[in-house]
């Protein structure tokens, strides 16, 4: 029964997706006599934990109860009172945790607490699932970086648009959505200026109710035209990411509302190491990277990447002057590529989609 | 039962496999009492039939027995006599057929004959996978063509070679038997000649036992190196199809053991519906396009490939300039590609094949 709840709670904690960065996702709930009582999950960043929803919705006394809560609750005063006060305090019987808290600085002080005060804790139901769903947060707490991933959408041969650019449409409608389902999860998405330039994208999720994520541009040497619509749209924030110190461009562009940033140079480029910790301090846990070619082999170079998610669509393109999903100046021998140790795949309609663990 | 002895005798045809090509793989079973008294296949070109070997090599009365045969008999005289009266003759009670001869000219006859002559008939059994195993004859009787197709191993970037044309191991050693079980599968394989430049290609088969392929260079001006290994080795044929009548190489390729075949010409390039038709009346019943990039988009365009092998491997290469597998002109939209109606796809170790039917 125990995995029962909690996959309930995972699936909860699903909800606040895209909304509760650089918090994690937590589901929680509230259990008496097999009978779910009450529920609750983390809804919005800033707003109360899991585990505060469900025992404030509660219509029954709480004494005895168990509460199912895929994260360990937390011990210390954020941006809200600790939850562990308010379970003890509610006299619950039984506490439920699906993972320790993946900050080495607070991991298993809430359990201790709980223990201490004679609360029966269980830890580790459906912990691998607990931890899948934060794999940006768990990451952001052991690393201090932004969890970066990459995607793609390549025909069988490889070709991510024809040799005029044309990308219109090699992926399937159900690939797409799931393509914007990743926009509302990462809280930022990155593109090289040379995608700009050529497909002038806006970057936006277009899903109901979806968040737009923050689009960082990768423009060395501040290219960007003033009228493109990165520059222009206003629904959320653009930041360019650049070496170039041309103070008037750089001043017209914030008085677009655009954020500039001045990085290190690496090799007469933005520095993306530099870039990704900036992004970070600036709270930006997470980074989805979607070309053009010559910045996801950048990334790749400097191993920044966490993820890569590539879809595979049923086309051929053909052709020596198509584009490819990686390109810059590429490997020169087989021995020297960059070697993926996992990955898997699965279908999204006729599509496949393979994600890989870097 | 009868799938049990059926899978048994699908299992015996495919040892057959490159030996008895144009001829179909076919596997016999012969069952008294539910006990396997004798079995055989068609072992090679030209040698007895499956129903045959089953039947001579059996050591009990063959009088009542059932023969699962994975192919409909035949009733008429080929390189050897039919294999319907043989089995009247040996006073079968029962005969069970996986999937009827592909010939529209003699598909039904056998099983008519054998019904005709009081013995029981069942069709069916297992049917797709009888077709399956001989996808290649099915295909030669029903269009008189070659069955072709398209194999290649790309990184998850699409690259089937860095810039420097190193390809020196993208897919892993399992794939790489899979790809030599390929070459012992098709009678021929081809290339074109700009892989026959860069790589200097031996295009064997080496595996134990294996059948060396007839290699086929695609070569529309003839510039093949006399010293090259497709025209050096011995194991098998080499046919170069150009449409260049430099009387004087020709004359040095044929001395050389090579065969040449001057085909029409198709936009001041060999003509490749005019050269596989030709290969066809030459007995050539299987083709195995091994690229490179612009010679399958030539396949594509003409629409003459029924297959696709793509081996997708956990590495990337990047590069603007590296090589990938379909190359050519390209297409200029999207909405013009080439559409892939099924594809299937299975891990081979830690790569991914991917199956196509065009």
């Amino acid at each position: 029964m125990d995995e029962f709840f909690m996959e309930k709670a995972i699936r909860l904690a699903k909800f606040g997706e895209g909304k509760v960065n650089p918090n994690p996702l937590v589901g929680a709930v509230i259990v008496k006599e097999n009978r779910i009582i009450s529920q609750g999950y983390h809804e919005k960043f800033g707003q109360p934990h899991a585990e505060i929803n469900a025992i404030e919705s509660s219509r029954e006394i709480l004494k005895d109860a168990t509460i199912y809560v895929t994260l360990e609750p937390c011990c210390h005063y954020g941006k809200t009172p600790p939850c562990v006060d308010k379970i003890i305090e509610n006299k619950f019987k039984r506490v439920v945790v699906g993972t320790l808290d993946p900050n080495p600085l607070v991991s298993g002080k809430g359990v201790k607490k709980l223990r201490e005060n004679g609360i029966e804790v269980l830890v580790g139901v459906l912990e691998e699932k607990c931890k899948e769903i934060n794999e940006i947060f768990n990451y952001n707490m052991i690393k201090n970086k932004p969890f970066v991933a990459i995607k793609w959408a390549m025909t069988l041969d490889g070709k991510i648009a024809t040799k005029n650019y044309d990308s219109k449409w090699i992926s399937s409608k159900k690939s797409r959505i799931y393509a914007h389902k990743l926009r509302n999860r990462f809280t930022a998405v990155m593109v090289g200026i040379n995608t700009v330039l050529k497909d002038n994208p806006m970057l936006t999720c277009r899903l109901d109710g979806g968040i737009n994520p923050i689009k960082i541009i990768v423009d060395s040497n501040l290219k960007i035209p003033l009228e493109c619509n990165l520059v222009k749209t206003k629904e959320s924030k653009t930041i360019i990411a650049t070496i170039c110190k041309d103070k008037e461009k750089i001043l017209k562009l914030k008085e677009l509302g655009v954020e500039v940033i001045v990085t290190k140079e690496n090799k007469n480029k933005v520095d993306l190491i530099d870039l990704t910790l900036n992004l970070y301090k600036r709270g930006i846990d997470s980074i989805l990277v979607e070309g053009g070619g010559n910045l996801i082999y950048s990334i790749l170079e400097e191993k920044i990447a966490n993820k890569i998610y590539a879809f595979i669509c049923p086309k051929i393109i053909g052709g020596r002057e198509s584009v490819t999903a990686v390109e810059g100046i590429g490997k020169e021998k087989v021995s020297e590529c960059f070697e993926i140790k996992k990955w898997n795949m699965r279908k999204i309609d006729n599509d496949i989609l393979i994600e890989v663990e870097v």
